[in-house]
């Protein structure tokens, strides 16, 4: 034996027992965690407690207190209690210094260390979200509608790299889009993004999946998509996004199909159309008018982008881009008059009834009166939509109050193929946020908590049956019974408290008496019922 | 009426009928989707089909045939046939001229055209994955496991943004990890990185949280995380990475439970002790080989990284690297030595039984025989694991066979919170991929091929009878049956061929006489029955 026997300086240090309550049995020592702390209790020399972001090539973090004002987020504690920050969920700064007495944890170094103390931002970036277990519960309770809705429709879910070639999105009409990618340029030179959204990655899919998929494709995905907007208020730079869509399916029964399974949605959680309706247009209403005026296609998407501004910016900027791809002043007058009109039939008095913008909406309209929802539904030439790709049938989720942006939008984009390099394929689709749709429900009172909810508590009374309670723990775990097992030997209080924050059904007590007959105790949470049972007998 | 009775030039071009097959109704007009298929049709001249990727400056498309060098993986044809690549779906650039004839695709431009055609890449990105539909069936099998056994466990749902403040992830112990940040500044000047890992988030939430979490936290995120990598077989820059994580508890049962969900997941997807080990040990032996030696406790995760690499570079630099951060020759011959270690009680005979190393070790082994796991667990002194925060047990998960690289690994991390400007908190947990365990079950003939399944087809025999068709969907989607419902006019030959496809159970058909009496047709699929059933009473 080379050592072993000489007592080693590490397991000298004194423990520092922490107690959990007054009742919590004797802790192994955790200031053997943390031995720099005694460092500082002894010495007072102010010392920064951790410094090594940003700098690689800095000198080592024991000689040198180092400040750094890469980040604005960091917060500079320069006395703990003039600059003690309330803790809040949003972009608050938490200031570690108000922490000291938390239970289970190890204390802080005295006051005067904290000084130099450098603090890692622990808010998520800028205009992103953590998701603790009530929110992942609520986004959890949403996907699952996302995802039940697709299915009940027939469609497979799909999905593609958060990280995309920058290619994908670079389209020329002047989208607001591409001046929001978060793009940069990897290790191996290749301008990517985070996905701004997800149609692009579908249109690519579709084409490399080629002959191999049976048409029509009808797919679903759930995924984060990324832009970098101006913040405010509720207004993220993440958001999840539902997507479904329909390839090789050229009649209007597909937008119908698509509006009817967002209506299902609405349906299932709450959502009613007295609260929530759907504008819808075509953009060959548009190219109509267009074209009688000797528009160039090649101006459709561009002059498209800019109507979609329409009621962001002041009339008059709209109407000077328009000029500016070329729109004679009568072109750009009847237009904008045409974007007035709020029904079909005066649409087609406008149009004439020969031309398809006409024809297709009104057999969308039809069609909505046979899947019952004709309530849900409005013609309105003022949507245009915000993407350069759509082509014929366009239409958003609206909020009937006029509070919130648009909750979802869609249309048909019969092109969008042949920009990447295809061969151009009928679809449409939609994409569904998860923002709006959670403010619409708060303000409807329609929000559902969805609760924490652990079946079992199983606990020892005896420090030496930690391992009877584990194996207890096995034998429901292996029945499917979800199992709360407690890992240290807590005093009973600590325990029902527990189990009513995880709301158990029942608690399962491991004690020696009983445990030697092979036997558990088990209480009903709800009634307080109390019984012994076999451990093998345990359901 | 402004205009409308002059006949729009859009709408005269001939409509180029789509037959998907020989007793296809006649399909509306497409070509009016891609009008410039006329102009190349007619004038065979040089067009690019499209060009606008990376360049925003460019001259308008029409004018100019572009040529872009900036992604290799762009496919330039000079010949449709001489470059015709095989569809393949990893990696392979689509030739869509191999694609004209493609049923219910658009017809390419003669081949002439072809020539100055710019193609996006079909692929994603370097090192990403898409995930069609068997794909995604396959990677939503594979997580409902990991969340099933989480929650067995009793353990919440948590997540974290992919991308992340770089700050999280720069310590300063030499790991790999480091030097493999997609990292990047934002266009507000912030470094951020996608999450090469989750337990930095978590320990960064934890912080946030502070006092409003109950001890112990027990959380479980499946998450996608980033490593640029050199791309090897098998080896990608993303993958999903399954983590459970204990807050709060100091006692070895905490690692105890993490590997006895591992071992609960494994035996689930039916994955054995005699497919898979976990070997265990603790960096506290290290630590107290290296306290022996008075070697500073603040090279201690520096000399990990750099013995985590045994294997993987030759002893010999191994041996140089531990010189450089001053480990005197005998310390590194000792600890070497101890690293060899295959049993605990040789283990006790070396380091005594006094020191927690031992101590611990013993009482996990204990653990494991309560818990039901002891045969899928090993003391095998030369686990470290390769980052830096751990303080105590570690382990991974090894493929007996030897032939994959680990298949998960984890261990306890005291002392990380504090490095983030946080109070400590006793820490465990694991990270588990998603790649090495679906080569793991392709290896032993265990991959699950999930099918598609959707329970009812709905079709009508008749083009006007499309809406009635839709209500039938609609009752039966009310009713919380899935439908895949055929947009299209379609021949029963069709309906049939797609009803195989989708696993359909049964087969609904709209006839006219049979929808004035209120009635349809069914057909089930498995047996040949068919009746007919008034609409309301399908269930």
């Amino acid at each position: 034996m080379l050592f072993g026997k000489k007592p080693l300086p590490w397991t000298e240090k004194k423990p520092l027992p922490i107690c959990r309550c007054a009742m919590a049995a004797a802790t192994p020592s955790l200031l053997i965690l943390h031995p720099r702390l005694i460092l500082f209790a002894t010495t007072l020399r102010p010392t920064p407690l951790i410094c090594h972001q940003f700098s690689l090539h800095s000198p080592p973090l024991s000689r040198l207190p180092v400040r750094f004002a890469h980040n604005k987020h960091h917060s500079f504690s320069t006395s703990p209690l003039a600059t003690a920050t309330p803790l809040s969920a949003d972009n608050s700064n938490v200031n570690e210094t108000t922490r000291a007495g938390r239970s289970g944890s190890i204390s802080s170094p005295p006051h005067q260390v904290v000084d130099y103390s450098q603090k890692v931002d622990v808010n998520p970036p800028k205009g992103t979200r953590d998701f603790p277990p009530e929110e992942m519960r609520l986004r959890n309770w949403l996907f699952q509608n996302f995802k039940e809705v697709s299915q009940l429709f027939g469609f497979e879910e799909v999905d593609y790299p958060v990280l995309e070639s920058e290619a994908l999105y670079i389209r020329k009409a002047g989208e607001e889009i591409r001046d929001q990618l978060y793009c940069f340029e990897d290790r191996g030179n290749r301008r990517v993004a985070l996905r701004p959204e997800l149609t692009p990655s579908l249109a690519r899919l579709v084409i490399q999946k080629g002959k191999s998929v049976a048409l029509p494709i009808k797919w679903f995905a759930v995924g984060q998509c990324w832009r970098y907007e101006r913040m405010t208020r509720g207004r993220r730079r993440e958001h999840y996004q539902w997507n479904m869509d329909i390839i090789g399916v050229p009649d209007v029964t597909g937008e119908a199909e698509l509006i009817s399974s967002i209506v299902t949605f609405f349906k299932r959680i709450g959502i009613t159309e007295k609260d929530v309706g759907f504008k819808i247009s075509s953009r060959k209403v548009l190219q109509e008018v267009l074209s009688f005026y000797s528009v160039p296609e090649s101006l459709f998407a561009k002059a498209c982008i800019i109507i979609d501004k329409m009621g962001k910016i002041p009339m008059e900027e709209i109407k000077k881009e328009l000029e500016l791809v070329e729109l004679s002043k009568d072109a750009i007058e009847d237009l904008l008059q045409v974007l007035t009109i709020k029904s079909l039939t005066e649409l087609e008095e406008k149009l004439g009834g020969t031309g398809e913008a006409v024809s297709e909406l009104k057999q969308l309209f039809s069609l909505a009166e046979k899947f019952g929802y004709s309530e849900w539904i409005q013609f309105d030439a003022s949507v245009v939509r915000g993407l350069a790709y759509y082509t014929g049938i366009v239409f958003e989720g609206f909020d009937r109050e006029g509070k919130l942006r648009a909750i979802c939008g869609g249309g048909r984009y019969d092109r969008l193929l042949s920009t990447f390099g295809g061969d151009d394929l009928p679809a449409c689709g939609f994409g569904f946020g998860d923002a709006v749709i959670i403010e619409l429900l708060k303000e409807r009172g329609l929000l559902p908590e969805p609760p924490l909810e652990i079946e079992n508590i199983v606990c020892s009374l005896d420090p030496n049956l930690q391992g009877a309670a584990a194996m207890v723990a096995s034998v429901l775990r292996g029945k499917g019974q979800c199992v709360d097992l407690v890992l240290e030997n807590k005093p009973l209080k600590w325990v029902f408290k527990r189990a009513t924050r995880i709301n158990a059904r029942r608690l399962i007590l491991v004690g020696s008496a009983e445990w030697e007959r092979g036997m558990v105790g088990v209480k009903i949470l709800s009634t307080g019922e109390q019984y012994e049972v076999n451990v093998d007998e345990l359901q």
